[in-house]
């Protein structure tokens, strides 16, 4: 908020925005006279939790020329994210309605993003030398790829411009089997060429199985093997992040954080988590808050501390941005739960 | 509501059929923080006014199977529109975004109905002689060619059917200028086919301008020429009705309802419309309105008067759908305006 | 609001409350989600005003023992009526429904009172002496009577004790047909001999049609005519006001206050009302801002302009309360529309 | 949704309707400036919950004729429930308000349903004989016979016709104390008949007990005892279920489904239920349920897990009804409770 | 609610009163498009408590003579607290901006109440003499000298005065460090000499602590120790009461209430609480359930028991008055948790 | 939107910002559960309205550092202002509270402004050289130096340092009584310094009576004489521009846009307003518009005719901003009032 805080890099983030159309608390879809709006989408999640981090993040991507487009854009402005490399084209706003889910009925997502004017986008619209020039991050999700073969080649070529740049890149697994599904593949290996050309994985046994053709990895108690298979197979990648989910409600989970470089693991937590309030987003949330370590140079227990705090953060704002202050969730991360006058 | 009212006839509404999200009233889109959810569409509009004021109406549409088809479907089934006519298929909801105006800040719409299960749907997935058995009317409109070339065949094989099997045709023009724009014509040839099936036509100067390539006859003051060039040109038409509304301000209009027929005309109002509610449906209230007058035998002075009654009614009711009681549009037509306790 | 104005007097406010739900502005009672709920009754909505006004107003009804009844007293409570003489009995909460009306769709209200804790309450239960000991004025109206028998029953002794004690009466004739109906009667007789112990009535020349047994008095044009044969007909009588009301649409409304004294009269207004926000209780407020002005001494044309005033007010605020403070109801007396800083 | 699901049976409920006015969660009814509105009853909830699983499901009752009543109606409508069969008559809608519990406060209940059309019709108004032609089951409730003796006598006949014609009859206690206490009697022989003409009761210990006139049953501990004196008492009896139901919190419940055939038991759960949503009408979801499972020819375990899951489901869900749909509840039954995709 | 419950005492609360602005649960007061409005202030919680269970409470402060100032005052009008004493003066409404919390991030609290009416009123405008004559308690807080060297002052002479005229003296320490802070002072002389004319205190280990000079005493595990010194320091001190929290999560605590007399303490609970809805005012419902006890004669254990259930019944409730009935809290201390019909 | 408006200038606008809590729409202050929260500010209106039309617009101002601040700030940048110059300090974030008028009743604002961060702010943070480097148009108004002492320095600073970097300067005179009241004086002078140094005055008869110390020229009638006047005293002075309002009802204004250069006058309009939604910031809305014309170099007809679009549109939007396009503001203009598809 103040300018007290060293600004420690500049964060390109790159991939599909949605407008959220959520369902109130408790109500089936079907029974909402009104939906609540909200603006979301991995990669802009993780810019505004970087910009209201202190970071300079700006956001990549394509929107229509629309008061929908412009909510967009607008949100990302709201948490102070450049939107300078924010493009409009033609083609509809990717939306999805959420029910929200309670007590043992879990939360519903009908997607409503084809023919969206960032999965229609040509890939030559984006000037990757001038976008990333001046940057020290560059983050993309495996959604990219599963939008549509034009968002693919967008990301690849967005990763191996900024590996040129040396432009460290963060790339989040993010599986969508059902937009993989609706392409007639399953991705695994489009994705292995992205998990190739990334610093930092925020990926778990299940994504390593599928692009290293392991499908044995994924079948439990193999977490550990699957990351030193990918450290093996991925000869530039330094970390590996993902959370321990553990659920007991659809509002009660219990939550750790993993943070692996090459020969080195910090987990933190767990946390108990209660009467949550959003879950979606979280899993952004972590990412950013470890990239907030990663790019403030802090050891991997601290990286793995923070993310995780931000993480449970997120469990307790509604929509999909996790637009905490470094001192509220440091105040999670403390375990005081006190009111704070 | 009870069962004292004869029910004159049966009619088939065919149509696409929208969900509407609306920015609250006096708030930009970009200002709601949630958006009112309501069920429309042109033909739609029409089942549920008749079902209300008695009527047996049937709707006959594809939606998805999906949460926000079903959101559709119940909504006419709330209404007592018989549903058993309505479709499941592929492809999406359609949408459309409404902004609604205020002062002198016109009311935007921001259509999002590409794709839709009913614009893709096959024609042959209709089965006219069946749906149409046991009916006295079938009302369709001029939007469903615009969306699409696979509507535009099953709305003509829908008109035909029903002039073969005696089931009176009523047509709504409803043009598009933006669907058909976004279809790189103007729709003349295609409208004029439909028109030429019609016994009740609601279309005005413009519409016949169209249709019978004759656009001098939409350059004002040369309305009822219009008229009589269209009952010259299509010998089945009977009768024709449109409202002339003029508007002072966003929420404030001046509204006339018009039927004629063949040698005969009745205008009925002129109405002082203030603090309008919502101006989305009124014409297919209108539309509902008239044909319930001659589906129950009335003559055409008490039709418009009951169709203009009708269209006045909608404009103080949120959402698509003229929901008001017979009682209630008589009440209107009354122009009482103390509280009736 | 400080204590700078001496108090002039202390009313007692005799008769049903009720509470009412409310559809939202722009909806049929079918299309809400959820109702307003507020507090009322005209009696009720008299004390309420006269309170606000710095006068020591008293409530006299039956409530249930129950949260409903709470809502009620406690609603009387928050704008200073002193609830001492407020009882608790057996029988219901009395409700109504309210749908507000828009454009030209009149405001429906449907009535839920029957078997109400009031309706229902033994008139021995009113100590009358004991609670018109040291009131200035007491008042009542005629739907206590259309209730039923046991509250005409009350009513009645509670006029005649009044006047007994040297109390002026206030009585707002308030007719209500469809409660009468329900009764088989036209209460004609009753009223008459409720009138016969005011000192103030609020009634025109319907309600001196009916009680005088003259209906012609009633058929347009001859309103000073039944003024007139009601001071001759009722010689305690000292003051008859009312209001004109013309009905532009449900919105709009031109608005006229008369005051009559026995050989003189006072006309204020008219008022231009505009996007009218809520017209329920509009006459009480009236009959609140006249006795204001004759409690407080001032003249006919000051009590009329106030009374006028004060129902030009209620139009602007939603409830059935007129909870505006005097400088508010003078701001609008004043005329002056700009923005108060 | 779709027409895929062959529809299994035909099932008439017969009972009272109700709405709800509910305050908003987590405050008492006198800080509530609305109230949610909803429509329930017992009966009516199984009907909505039947038809949202695919059955052909009719509702019998008496709606008094006016915008409450419609709406009673029309939420049936919605749901797919069958209303040919729902009468208007004289009398008012009833009504419950609910203030929902939090924490360790439990939801209170006012019910205001006295002098209700339902309450006051003439039983000779039902045509049992047309109305169950065709039918396969009946489902009645020991509420009905609560509410006064001509539902009793209605409920009798109706139960007595469906076991002439070989439709099979369901029957849930639903003992409601403080209704029998206002009849002055505990209503033991009347419900002892109605219990004689059921195939399959929602029943537990202390219902048994009452009707059995053995008290000592309700003691604690003697469950399985209690089910056996009624199949002993009861011949015809061949199904009993009931819910047993262990709170923590008044959100947190721990719920077990039991279903009971001569000489076999399955009891399935416990399920943990955290942050519920709403609890009322679980009863009625978890008699849907096992309604399914018995009108498909499901066995004893499947119809018990189904039923458990649907009470499970309506935990969640806002409202009186359950209108999930069998994936939702199938969902539920299967533990998964991450987010669907 | 009814004439049945003796009224036992009649107390003063003197303090400041508060409007609190709140963001809407789950979202951080920067998402918030609208802020729900109620009122509070420590020892205004109280006097509406013990209003509500049916004592006479008059509160005493200076309010701002504006819409803002009226608000609290008709706040405490609405819950039968007299209001006669509370005064009009120049300066601003103290408010408070509530971020509740939920999971693990803490409520947050921004307080804006500099330059309130209260903070800046003289002294000299409360005639302690006129306003306690007739009282048995006072109740005060230790909030009053942390806002100002006025109001620390005027709460002293109302203690003295109290204690002069026999009238009992409430104190509750309710320490606000951060507002001492603002005074450049930890305010442990002016808030000893307080304690030293209360029979009454709400007041823990720390507070003790403070005000003997003795911080050994709050480092944990000589709670015990603490309050037998305080008795011993303060001759007059006849009970000293707190509760003991545990806090599990944002919305899941575990609470102990505690009553110690001379050589007597009584513990209540636990009580487990979860889905907290609103902690605020939880401290000051104890304080008046143990009031309650003590000025109806109750013993320690009662008093301690209903003070707790006062406390746990609070955090089911919105805003910051318990507004139960005493029917209610009894129904809690009972632990029944089923719906109450 | 996109990037096809050459954007023509880079405007700084420096004042005060403001947090505005609403009643809402018909309700007055004391019956609102909840109030809308947005912000404003006549200088941040301004800065708003220029960035939506496509100037890049700078705020400076000083914030408190807190959530309140940080709302105020955040609504900058999602609006496209730069914030960089938005500095944090000690003191409060100003507050005003608005009860939206209706029918007769006028609007109620109640500011709460005293000791804001603004208000006490040092001169000397200010660097006003590096602040106006490269800018086009400085924008201050004479609600600065009201506010007091310190931000009036601030402002004639920022002035005259505009002036001698060759920055144009906008002056809004926007006149508050009730501020220069509470300081003792009414401002003349120090407005007339601030008068002097500027290129455009927002300023009307009244305001220059006031600073030229000629009362007669406010007394009607003498409009265009005193701007001669103020062309004769200010050499500087290029252009003075107003709206004259004619007010019909509290929500029905006639509305003309006066633009004066020297010896030459536009005049547009008037433009009828119904149903005005929002009239806070219909003033910085034309001023916005008059801005945008004169910076794209566009006559004095146009400019004063886009002005009162901007300004008649603002009335149709809920808040203090004027977020509209200049594509919504031109469709006003147009004067069509069609739904726009």
């Amino acid at each position: 908020m103040s300018a007290s805080h060293p600004v420690p890099g500049r964060i390109i983030c790159f991939g599909e925005m949605l407008l959220r159309l959520s369902a109130p608390a408790g109500r089936l879809l079907p029974q909402a006279s009104h939906l609540e709006l909200c603006t979301g989408g991995a990669e802009a999640n993780v810019a505004v939790s970087l910009a209201r981090l202190g970071h300079r993040a700006s956001m990549v991507t394509v929107l229509p020329d629309s008061a929908l487009g412009d909510i967009a854009r607008d949100a990302l402005r709201t948490h102070g994210v450049d939107t300078a490399a924010v493009l409009n084209g033609p083609g509809r706003m990717g939306l999805y309605f959420l029910t929200p889910g309670a007590v043992l009925r879990p939360s519903e997502i009908v997607y409503d993003r084809a023919g969206s004017a960032f999965a229609t986008a040509d890939p030559a619209r984006y000037d990757w030398k001038a976008i990333l020039d001046g940057a020290t991050w560059l983050h993309v999700s495996g959604i990219s790829p599963a939008v549509g073969e034009l968002p693919a080649r967008a990301v690849l070529e967005a990763m191996r411009t900024a590996r040129a740049l040396g432009v460290k890149v963060s790339y989040d697994g993010n599986y969508r089997a059902s937009l993989w599904a609706a392409r007639g593949e399953d991705g695994a290996a489009t994705l292995r060429s992205l998990m190739a050309e990334a610093d930092l994985a925020f990926a778990g046994e299940r994504d390593f199985a599928l692009v290293l053709g392991r499908p044995e990895l994924a079948e439990g108690g193999r977490e550990q093997e699957a990351v030193e298979a990918a450290f093996a197979a991925f000869p530039q990648l330094a970390h590996v992040a993902y959370t321990r989910r553990r659920q007991i409600g659809v509002q009660q989970h219990e939550l750790e954080g993993v943070l692996h470089a090459r020969g080195a693991c910090a987990v933190a937590g767990p946390f108990d988590l209660h009467e949550i309030v959003d879950r979606i987003g979280t899993g952004d949330a972590f990412a950013a808050g470890v990239l907030d370590g990663l790019m403030r140079g802090r050891g991997l227990e601290e990286s793995a501390r923070f993310g995780l705090a931000a993480a449970a953060m997120k469990h307790s704002i509604a929509g999909d941005f996790n637009t905490a202050s470094r001192a509220q969730i440091e105040a999670v991360a403390s375990g005081s739960l006190d009111v704070r006058r």
